[in-house]
């Protein structure tokens, strides 16, 4: 099945209309006739189904037949993920937290941030990507802080677990992640990038009331600690 | 820090002997000169730490003042996979499966395998890489199956896992496996390639004792299952 994005400002009344790099990838790569029928989402928890009424160089408007509103996935996960070097694991952990269910994606520099700039626009396009792959309906928001107590003080209303690899794994932070998630409806989880969180990060994140959570006894790059952490909920 | 592997058969009495790119890598990537100490391990789960005492053109002698066995991770985790059709994708698997402390990997062709060769050199050299970079002991063996069928007849005595995407996420998949290791200490957990397993394959599996769970509501990429099935285990 294929999955097609309009954000909400497209979806009128009694159609969708898909435009740019959507509708090209539908009329051109998938070759979808009018008559075809479609789903469209909305990154919204919109999603919509009906046939295709109408294709133009640019456009492709869908009759919505079908429509429902798919309820967030809970606990609702924010992730605070520092900037990671690499252009493709960046990518690819941003790619795994929209597979997972990210809601919002919360860049950040960090002390142990090497790379500081990112292309916003291509992880964008990356999660769109993920999100239809994944069949979700939910599109997360990506945005960029200066740094991890930035990200805190934004999302100040949320029980915040920290990944930290000097947290003894005496204390279980996996079963204790897991226990929260029970209780909470909002998470926001803060995985540092290479070199993880400098010591002062860490305190200060602990002083804004965050939970230390250890993801095991050895080392992870920073991607795989994204999807380690983010699995814990699924 | 840095870790370099020497295989059991080039750890001596007193010495142990790097060659080929774990020589290179050290004397001319980071220059490691004669009296420098670095930590070797065997792929087996020895550990040495000594002084380099050598160094030639195509390799380089550590005396072996410390030795230790470090335990394998318990349990000891079977990861079977079916061959992700982009190199990219299952080289990515491979190196997370080896962070998250698989044991061994055993790739295998099925139903709905599109790529059917795989060069194992190169996955091999990703997996020492990722050994080194997450600071572990125990190489996992990587090899090749020509069905998932082979794998679980190849681990019978293993209790096996299946990530399934038709189960019902209200079977509680995640929970379960988590109870199941805590009781084993070998579990076989089979992830299937794009487009998962075949109604056939989860079947013979089923017959064969293993059990169907789920990860999750929503579809994940093959690379993804897998990190998110060995998180659980972490």
């Amino acid at each position: 099945m294929n999955i097609f994005y309009a954000p909400p400002s497209q979806i009128h009344h009694n159609f969708a209309e898909l435009t740019g790099q959507e509708a090209t990838h539908a009329s051109k790569v998938l070759r979808v006739r009018e008559g075809d029928r479609l789903v469209v989402v909305d990154g919204q928890g919109g999603r919509y189904e009906g046939p295709v009424e109408r294709i133009s160089e640019t456009s492709l408007q869908v009759r919505l037949e079908e429509r429902q509103q798919v309820s967030a996935p809970a606990p609702e996960l924010i992730l605070g993920m520092g900037i990671i070097k690499k252009r493709d694991r960046l990518e690819f952990a941003v790619e795994k937290a929209v597979e997972l269910g990210a809601r919002h994606i919360a860049l950040f520099r960090s002390e142990h941030t090497i790379k500081k700039n990112v292309r916003t626009d291509r992880l964008e396009s990356i999660a769109l990507s993920a999100m239809k792959q994944s069949l979700r309906s939910w599109l997360p928001e990506i945005s960029v802080f200066l740094s991890v107590e930035e990200v805190i003080e934004r999302f100040s209303d949320v029980p915040c677990l920290m990944a930290h690899e000097k947290v003894s794994s005496d204390t279980g932070g996996g079963n204790e992640a897991a226990s929260v998630a029970d209780k909470e409806d909002r998470l926001l989880l803060l995985v540092g990038p290479e070199g993880g969180f400098s010591p002062t990060e860490a305190e200060r994140a602990q002083e804004e009331g965050a939970r230390l959570v250890s993801l095991g006894a050895y080392r992870l790059r920073a991607e795989t600690a994204v999807v380690a952490f983010m699995s814990r909920f699924l």
